[in-house]
This record gives C-alpha cells, sequence and structure tokens, in this order.
C-alpha cells in the first residue's frame, strides 16, 4: 500500500511578522481559506487514502494541526507528534518505524507542509509513476526543475550517462549544497542539475535499512519499546536532516524523478514573489497597497493601506502589531529579528493579533493592560468551551447574528444590538446554533487579562486535557 | 505696540500619513503635550501679550485652531478666518490691515504655525531687538543660518559691503529660490546667504504701503467695507506669496537679521530629523522601534512594533491606518501620494484614526461599515455635547473612571465594569465630572456610522453653528 508523510513540525521564522511561534508558516492560511498544511493534505488525499496518510510534528502546533485537520476529514490518530524536534531524520524514520510495522511492504512518500504547487495533475502524475517505481525498492527524491540561480537550496546532479529508470528516474551523481550564486549559475547552464525540494519516496523497510546501517543510533531508537527509555533515548539523539543522514551517504542507489509543477518552498518573503501575482512592475502585493514608481517589490499588506514610493527590491511585511520593512537580499536574516523579540520577550514573535480558534476567529482590537477590547466570530454552529475565568469580567456586544448564552445556570439568547454581561467567576458559554456567523465585541475587564486564565468544563474540540488554556 | 500673527492656514500634507487634512501639521502633537501651533503661540506669547496675537486660517481649520488655542488663554476674537486661502501675502495683508486700522504705529512680526526651534533664549532676543528696528521703519526678515546645502528652501543673500543696521541687520542683495544642490553649497560657502524661514518684522502701515504699491488690486480688496462684494473680489484674488508679490519687489528696503536657534521648519519627512534626537547610526526614531544595520533612516512608529532592517536613507511613516515607506529623497513627493488618495475619495487623506476633540480623544479600534468600535477618552471635568443620532444606537462599557450618563430624561451614573445602552434616536450625553480621565469603549450598530449622523443640543465647545457635525 502507498502512504504519505507530511513534516509539519517546522517553525517557519523566516515569515515574521505574519508568522509566529504559535501560527508557523505551515498553518497560516495565506493562500484562500486553507492553510499551507491543508493544501498539502488536500494534494496529497487524492492520491492516497486519509487513513494511511501521516502527520509528524511536535507538542507546539498539535493542537492547532489537530484542528485544521479535523476539518478535512483527516484521520487524527495519524499525527505523530514527537517526543522533542530532532529534525528531519528522526521525524521521517519514526514513521517509517509505524508504516513497516503495519504494512512490512508500504511505500511512503515524504512532504514538507509548506510547499506550494500550481500544476496539482503534473504533480499528481509524476506521484503514481514513482510510487510504482519505489515498490521495485528504488528510492527516489523529486528534482525539482530550477527556475533560477538560488544559493538557498541544495542541487542534486544527475547522471545523465546512464539511461533514466522507467524513463522517468534519473541516477543521482552527487548533492550540492547551498552553492554560491555563480557556481548555481553555472549548474543550471550544464542543464543537468535539479532543486532538492525534499520529497522522498520509498519503501519504510528500504529507508530503515538505510537508517540501521548510516544511522545506528536512531536505529535503535526507534525500536526501543520502553516508554521511559524512549524518551530519555530520543531526547538525546542528535539533530540531524534526512539529507545529510541517509541521502548524501546512499547516494549511489538514489534516483531523480524531475518535477516541473510551479513549486514553490515557502522559505523566506522572498519565495512568495513566486505563487503571488505580480505586477507590471514585478511587485507582489497583498492586501490594500498603493506603489508608486516601485519595483520588484513585495508588499503584504491587508490591515490596512500601505503605500510604497520610490523602492526596489524591498520587502514590507505589515501585520495588526508588528511591520518589517528590509530589503529583498536581507530575507534571509528575518530570523536574527525574532531571535531578538524572543529574548526581549517581546510577545510579537510569539501570538499574531487575529487568533484562528477552532470554532472561529478573535481580533484583539486594544490591548492596554488594564481593559482589553476583542472582536470574536464564531462560525455557524460551533461554540467556544463551557469556562470560567477567575480573574475577568466581559461584556459582550452582539453586531451580527444571534447568540445563545449560557451564564450559571441560565440561559439567554442575544440577538445583534444586544448586550450581555459576564461576571467574573461565572461558568458561561457562547454559542452559535445559527446558519449565519456570529460577530460580537467582548471588552475584558479585570485585575489579569491574559489568556491563560480559563478554566473549561466542556469542550467540542478535545482542548479539556491540553497543556496549554485556550477559549 | 508689538502684534504677532501666526500663520496656521497650511495643509501641510507632506506629513502624510501623519497629518491629515481634517488634522493639518500644524495642529499634530508630535511634540510633547502641545500642538506646533500652540508650540508657536506660546514661544510668542512670552514677549507679546495675548491680546496682541493674531492667527489666520481657513473654514477647515478655525474649529481645531480654536479648541487648542483656548486651552491656553489666547484671545479666540483675534482668530481671523480668511475666505478662502489665497497664500501668504492676502493672509498677511489681511491682519496688517486690522492691526493698522486699531494701532496706526503698530508693528507686527509674522510667523509660520509649524516651526520648531529648539533655543527659544536665542529666539526671544533676536525678537525683542528686531521689534526695535522695526520702529524705525525697517522691514526686517529673519535670516536662518544654513545647517546644510537644501534645495528645498528660498535662500537670502545679504550685501556685506554696507555695515550692519545696529549691528544685527544686513541689507538683502538678493533671493535665491531653491537653488540647485551645488548653487546651495556654493552659496553656503560664500558665508553669505541665510535661509528665508517666513519670518518678517515691520510696521503694519509699512507695509501696506508697500501692498498698495505692488499689489494694488489686493490693497483694495483690503480696504473693501462691504461685506458681499468683499466677499466676490476675495475669492477673485490670484494666490500669490509675501516673498513673491512683496519681499522681492522691495528687497533694496529689506534687512536681515541673521538666526541661529536650532529652527527647522516641518516642511516635509525629512526635516523631523533635526528635531527628533539621532541613534548613532544617525536614525531619527519615533516610538517601539528595532533598528539592525541601518542607517540615516527616520522611523515613525508609535501604534506598534516596527523592525527596519537593512535600511540606508529610508523613510517609515507608520499611523493606525496608513504605512508610508519611501527613500528621503522622494519626501517632498508625499504630497502626490496625498492627491491620488483624495481623488480616490479614500477616508485615509481626511481624517486620522485618532481623533482628537475639545473634551478629549477617541480611537477608531475597527471599523466594518456594518458596525464600528471606538475607545473613547474624556478628559477630567469635560463633557461631549447633548446629542443625538437617527440612524445607529451605541453601547457603552466604562473601562476607566465614572461616566455620567444622561438619555433621555433620566440620567445614570456608570462606573468602569458596566455598560449602558443608548438607543437610536434618543437625546444623550456623556460627561467626566471626576478629577481621573474616563476611558469607555463604544459600539455603534445601525444603518449608517457616519460621524454625521449626529444633532447637538448643547455644546460646551460653540460646535452648534458649525458647518461640521462632530461629536
Amino acid at each position: 500500500m502507498n502512504y504519505a508523510v507530511i513534516l509539519a513540525g517546522g517553525k517557519g521564522i523566516r515569515f515574521w511578522p505574519l508568522s509566529r511561534q504559535e501560527e508557523p508558516k505551515q498553518l497560516l492560511k495565506i493562500f484562500g481559506n486553507y492553510s499551507l498544511l491543508q493544501h498539502t493534505y488536500l494534494r496529497i488525499s487524492k492520491i492516497i487514502p486519509a487513513r494511511n496518510v501521516y502527520v509528524v510534528t511536535n507538542k507546539d502546533y498539535d493542537e492547532a494541526i489537530r484542528y485544521q485537520l479535523k476539518e478535512l476529514g483527516f484521520c487524527l490518530d495519524n499525527i505523530i507528534v514527537e517526543i522533542s524536534p530532532k529534525n528531519t531524520a528522526a521525524s521521517i524514520g519514526l514513521v517509517a518505524k509505524i508504516i513497516q510495522e503495519k504494512d512490512p511492504d508500504g511505500v511512503m512518500a515524504v512532504f514538507p507542509a509548506d510547499h506550494f504547487i500550481k500544476k496539482e495533475n503534473v504533480f499528481s502524475a509524476i506521484l503514481k509513476k514513482s510510487f510504482a517505481l519505489a515498490k521495485l525498492n528504488t528510492m527516489l527524491i523529486f528534482g525539482i526543475k530550477p527556475l533560477r540561480a538560488e544559493s538557498a537550496y541544495g542541487y542534486i546532479k544527475i547522471n545523465k550517462k546512464v539511461s533514466p529508470l522507467k524513463r522517468i528516474a534519473f541516477k543521482v551523481e552527487k548533492f550540492i549544497e547551498k552553492p554560491k550564486l555563480g557556481l548555481a549559475e553555472n549548474l543550471i547552464k550544464q542543464g543537468t542539475v535539479y532543486w532538492n525540494g525534499g520529497i522522498f519516496i520509498w519503501k519504510a523497510s528500504v529507508l530503515l535499512e538505510k537508517i540501521k546501517k548510516f544511522m545506528p543510533r536512531l536505529y535503535s531508537v526507534l525500536g526501543e519499546k520502553n516508554k521511559k527509555s524512549l524518551t530519555r533515548k530520543w531526547n538525546a539523539l542528535d539533530s540531524v536532516s534526512i539529507d545529510y543522514g541517509i541521502m548524501e551517504k546512499c547516494k549511489d542507489s538514489l534516483y531523480v524523478a524531475p518535477l516541473d509543477c510551479g513549486w514553490t518552498d515557502l522559505g523566506n518573503w522572498n519565495t512568495i514573489d513566486f505563487v503571488l501575482n505580480r505586477d507590471k512592475n514585478k511587485n507582489a502585493i497583498y492586501g490594500d497597497v498603493l506603489t508608486l514608481n516601485t519595483k520588484n517589490t513585495t508588499v503584504w499588506g491587508g490591515h490596512h493601506l500601505v503605500v510604497a514610493m520610490g523602492l526596489k527590491d524591498m520587502i514590507i511585511a505589515d501585520t495588526p502589531d508588528a511591520l518589517l520593512v528590509c530589503p529583498k537580499e536581507q530575507a534571509q536574516r528575518v530570523s536574527e529579528v525574532v531571535d531578538i523579540l524572543k529574548a526581549r520577550k517581546r510577545f510579537e514573535y510569539m501570538t499574531p493579533r487575529l487568533v484562528n480558534r477552532p470554532w472561529g476567529r478573535y481580533f484583539v482590537l486594544n490591548d492596554t493592560g488594564r481593559f482589553k477590547t476583542k472582536m470574536v466570530e464564531v462560525e455557524p454552529h460551533r461554540r467556544l468551551s463551557l469556562q470560567l475565568h477567575q480573574r475577568r469580567a466581559e461584556h459582550w456586544i452582539v453586531v451580527e447574528g444571534i447568540a445563545k448564552v449560557t451564564i450559571g445556570n441560565k440561559t439567554y439568547f442575544v440577538k445583534s444590538n444586544e448586550s450581555i454581561y459576564v461576571p467574573r467567576g461565572q461558568r458561561h458559554r457562547i454559542e452559535n446554533n445559527e446558519n449565519h456567523k456570529l460577530t460580537f465585541i467582548e471588552v475584558q475587564t479585570g485585575s489579569y487579562l491574559g489568556e491563560d486564565d480559563i478554566e473549561r468544563f466542556e469542550d467540542d474540540f478535545e482542548r479539556l486535557k491540553s497543556h496549554k488554556n485556550k477559549n
């Protein structure tokens, strides 16, 4: 049988301020109604049945991933939460072990959660052919046709002298990690290189053989049955990528399946240019943006008017609580900004102003420390948990739809242009039983207004036991 | 007697998005608790009694100027509202006529409302000496010592061969309007030029003689007693600056009083660099800003975190509803942005998100068209007008202080963490009778949420007859 593994543990901090610690790149709904993770799952689930798709992540994103995949009919038992993040070799090995135990001949395809693919039919066709090849014990990497000299990627040089397997898969000659721009240009001219997009297909058993040979410590950890010593040993593992730990070491048995499907990894702000439509001056624009005399500039707006005048090769990334302006050539250095903000304990590295929840979303309108105002949207037929706050009271003014509100033992129906008061220390719940969105303004007052002042008694989204507390 | 005229009719659009049509540069409280206009008045009122200070403006700013000057004990009768804006020659002539009729020997000093002066004592000393000279019928211009080659200013070349009047005032040789950068550099090297800062001192009667000679049409309009034909003739006047209309034509009788007082006109975003403290990389920063590898860049933040990375010679001006990013060399072109926004009927050229009112201020937290949320602050012992809205209801949640609320014939005291509802079509008023600020969140719902849906019945700020309707 065929299986898929989606790697969804990355932080994607180079997309700050759009991505945050609590909302990494793969969970952002940048393109329409779905996140990158959701797009990845939907793309794969056309070929592989839901019960055979695994998602690997870590504790930080477990809950958010659960909400996003539940919407799409994903099998939630297939979310694998790592004990701690140990890079891709360990993540992939972990799922390979699970698949092999279930289906010793299972073939697994590995996909990062944060890729964008324009031509899905091209992608699907190659994927099917690749599964067939992997059944013959071939180890395959997808090779992305390079569109430009790019020094941030790994390159795979193929051996053109050997005729391709089944006409589609070329033997790997060597890997070239992040070449300088000049070298990258030369490689592309030779026409025998591909980008390593991190998409792999192989039998779980074949990979585990390689892990046994090249990463014996990891192999032994994967076989550990005792939970306590598994945790200890896992935490002691080195962080090693699958490329470094396995691929480079067994390159002679590797094949490249070339792929020309409008692929883009979303690695940093520069890559978004290949996804957004560009205007005649090559500006990539999102949101309410006015450009004058501006070229080859990326502007991510969306929450208010942005005017870019006289700019060239710049990035402007604006969000309701943080703005970044830098030249494109410094896009890779955004991670340094995040490091600084984290060291300074700034909330802006952590939580976005617009927070998605399984029942809808809220937007912090202002937060003075003494009071906080939110706009809260509840999707039709969803409800927040039955909850209580020890240190704050809440005023709710319904502005759209009808809310069913429970306070203590009483139930009220609050319509648009009506309000209700939730005293401190009272059990309460708000529900949207209508077919239309419910929107209300919440004004919080109290001695402490942190999101962690919450006790939950009932929840539709399995958050009662969560290590985090949220609405 | 000595008089002062403050010219406060300018739009200052080159400070967009900080300045707006409804809140021009001179009314912005950029430096501490006072606006540029207020600073200008306070600076002058140390030397000239309040009853002798006039402010000229136009209908657009009349109301706002009234509030700002009332706070400082200014004589409100001395606000001169022009029939229509006709540039500085007409504005100054208008006040010259008023002063001359009141005091035929009166000496008047003319000040733009939007200048920043660091060394007020130096300024005051020169001002006093200049008044003394002007009493002898001398026409004086203040000459600002040039600090850099600047092609946006007018230059005055002095005649060093003629010995200075009373040792302080030099004869004017010629005016050089906005020289190219190279010429400006040469002029400054010669050491005989000053910037024309638009500060003039002369007897009202002396100026009027010059207007009679060089601008006879304006002179005749100033003498017009019939209100109707005055309006007609005023509107038919050409817009002419005092520099072009008078100064250049009578340069032989002009003297320059040099001034080295840390002067800056606030003409565009570049000039703010001379007011803000600059860091070791020459960045001029306001607000919550993180700079990395950034030089000689101006960042105006203040409403959320701004990160500037890898920038040089740039301007970032961020406000709650609009952001501008441009290189410093394009600072003069900000007016083009405003023109475009105006043509597109965008509210962002018109109204700021934080709106100052005589009773306090409000900040629009969100405005979806279907509902609007504001944070409203009322200063101690102030109150809004007694008012009514035909098309919207309002929910008020008090978050700080105590509100006295009148709805219809009833009065309520609403404390922090309490709320009250104002139905559509009901007369209402909110008052702060306490010694501390009152803050409340207002949620508006209704079929129309424009600020002009207001009927006023009583007002502490003389706004009942205003052509504009505002809270």
